[in-house]
């Protein structure tokens, strides 16, 4: 892993574009972060230069751009390992065209995201990427416009802010879940997610502060309204922002009486909640309870069944918000621009037809 | 979770020593991070301030200390959920400090490290909190002593760094789970750990550059000497630093024809990789194979079996080193104090008497 410093500050973009076979044009324009090239070719350039483990030259680069090489990335919660996955493909994205990444945590709170944001200007980071707590609570994201910085958006778009965005498909995504769920004989489906409203209780999507939360929701209700299924939104539950908050959650709703038959977890946090709960209640899955959940963790192959999951483009969030952040540092102007990644559903064995009694 | 500014910025010391029902100079000791104060009074005001939505006020702190109020992260792997855990205890105890945290990665690369310690340097924080990746090369923290800030490592040590300290008794740890797979009948205990030397290949402690990393191993090889095994050197694997060199490392030892008995895992990352590869194999646990791994990561309570660990007290980790620095930062001065906490085993289901063909 370790290089001496001699040989990798020797190593130049002629010698990447060497080893990977391209062009030193094509070899600049990936290690700088400009320009198109296939992901194929961007795959190899990125492949010689870890190899050969190339690092720009900083003081050179800070001397003809004034810059400090410093990117600020706030994320929701960092303990969540889609925050973490997404932040290494920010990372790798930043180091190779130069630039140091430093991470603040708002821990889905506004107002820390705000104290992150106040810091990391005052620091003078040359742009920052953000997922916003709250798509409406965003004025200090635009004080970052206004500071003259680039701003990126990782997985949460804001509708009153033009500036470049990565999210991925997550409407359709979850239409497709909770379809596969209705065609397994499914009605009682409860869907459960972070994000929590002023009584802890689901109305309407407008209580939804979180774009990539919202987005999903309503492919979910979506679905179960193509399939003429009413009144669906009391199956919705809002408040698990922690796993001790999911655990009260699904406790009280796989005890009641009427229990759900499927439960589609928001995100891997919340899926594994649902997993203990329903072991420690006896409940055995697929058979009594079917889950699916959000993110492909990594745990989330190893239980007894493995579970189903929507495998979501983490890394490729990560690396595409850093990608077009780059992009503007070095000068790209114009309209925000936003990019949609795919979903991939993976069935494993969590998802059952649903019990006789369930419909 | 959210609350107004106006009510945030309106919550005083003596409203959260009210609500503590303690004075009003023990609860700005604990919101302050100096002083010394029993662990029940501490948990009892940071209940309180996190009940209020305490904040204190920056703009008036960082006008009578002239700090930014900021402090610096710098963590081995940020997807280790060892360390998102340990930087949530860090922020946790920052926060009711006054002090927002700033956080890098250095993917466990010294290079990475020291470009991150003079990006924290360049903007000016107050303080810094580092896991260092190699002991002995750690010129780069003394710049940080030298420019006046304080800084204290977290989970690791250095010898020559006379600086605050805090780490978990991992040589006791290792020593207890050796022994108790020893007690169990077993010989070919393997140990697979992060950490890489020149040869890829594990010849004595000396090797081993990181003071955590080594402290277990000689725990280990100690308890296996105490019980008069030999050469068991051969069965440390060094090298386990991403889950795809842990898979090379797992499945080549699963499938040569001496293979080990039990394997202990030196993190969750590395615990989980074992786990894969062993049912990929088609190996039971324990049957075929016993783990045990360090860190009681949320997935391994949930997997057939659930796996044995070694519990470390990794949020508290992070407090400790926070409130050390929070206090160097109040003026305590003196010589580095080390803390060392202790570690727990939880016994679940993947230990179990060594196979008859094992001694």
């Amino acid at each position: 892993m370790e290089q001496s410093p001699a040989r990798s500050s020797a190593v130049t973009v002629a010698d990447v574009a060497r080893e990977a076979g391209v062009s030193k044009a094509t070899a600049a324009r990936v290690l700088g972060g400009y320009g198109t090239v296939s992901a194929k070719v961007r795959e190899a350039v990125k492949a010689a230069a870890a190899a050969l483990d190339y690092r720009p030259n900083e003081l050179a680069r800070s001397m003809t751009t004034g810059r400090s090489g410093t990117i600020g990335v706030v994320v929701g919660d960092i303990e969540n390992p889609f925050f973490s996955l997404a932040v290494r493909g920010i990372t790798d994205v930043a180091r190779l065209a130069g630039f140091n990444v430093i991470l603040s945590n708002s821990g889905e709170d506004v107002a820390a995201e705000k104290a992150a944001i106040r810091t990391l200007v005052a620091k003078r980071v040359d742009g920052i990427i953000v997922s916003p707590a709250k798509e409406g609570d965003v004025e200090h994201l635009k004080d970052i416009e206004r500071s003259g910085r680039p701003l990126a958006l990782l997985d949460r778009s804001a509708p009153s802010l033009n500036v470049d965005t990565v999210i991925a498909d997550d409407m359709q995504a979850a239409e497709g879940i909770t379809g596969l769920l209705i065609g397994r004989g499914h009605r009682r489906i409860a869907y459960i997610t972070a994000c929590d409203t002023a009584d802890h209780v689901f109305h309407s999507l407008d209580d939804i502060y979180t774009d990539s939360v919202r987005r999903r929701i309503e492919g979910h209700l979506g679905a179960c309204r193509e399939a003429s299924l009413t009144d669906m939104e009391e199956w919705v539950r809002v408040g698990a922002n922690s796993p001790e908050a999911t655990r009260r959650i699904v406790m009280n709703m796989l005890q009641s009486a009427q229990r759900p038959s499927a439960i589609i977890a928001s995100d891997s946090v919340i899926g594994l909640e649902v997993f203990k709960v329903a072991r420690e209640l006896g409940l055995t899955l697929p058979d009594d309870l079917s889950l699916v959940s959000f993110h492909d963790a990594d745990w989330t192959s190893v239980t007894s069944p493995p579970v189903t999951v929507v495998q979501q483009p983490v890394y490729q969030l990560g690396e595409a918000a850093a990608r077009l952040l780059v992009e503007r540092l070095n000068g790209e102007v114009g309209e925000g621009r936003r990019i949609v990644l795919q979903t991939r559903l993976i069935e494993r064995a969590s998802v059952g037809a649903a019990p006789s009694s369930g419909s």
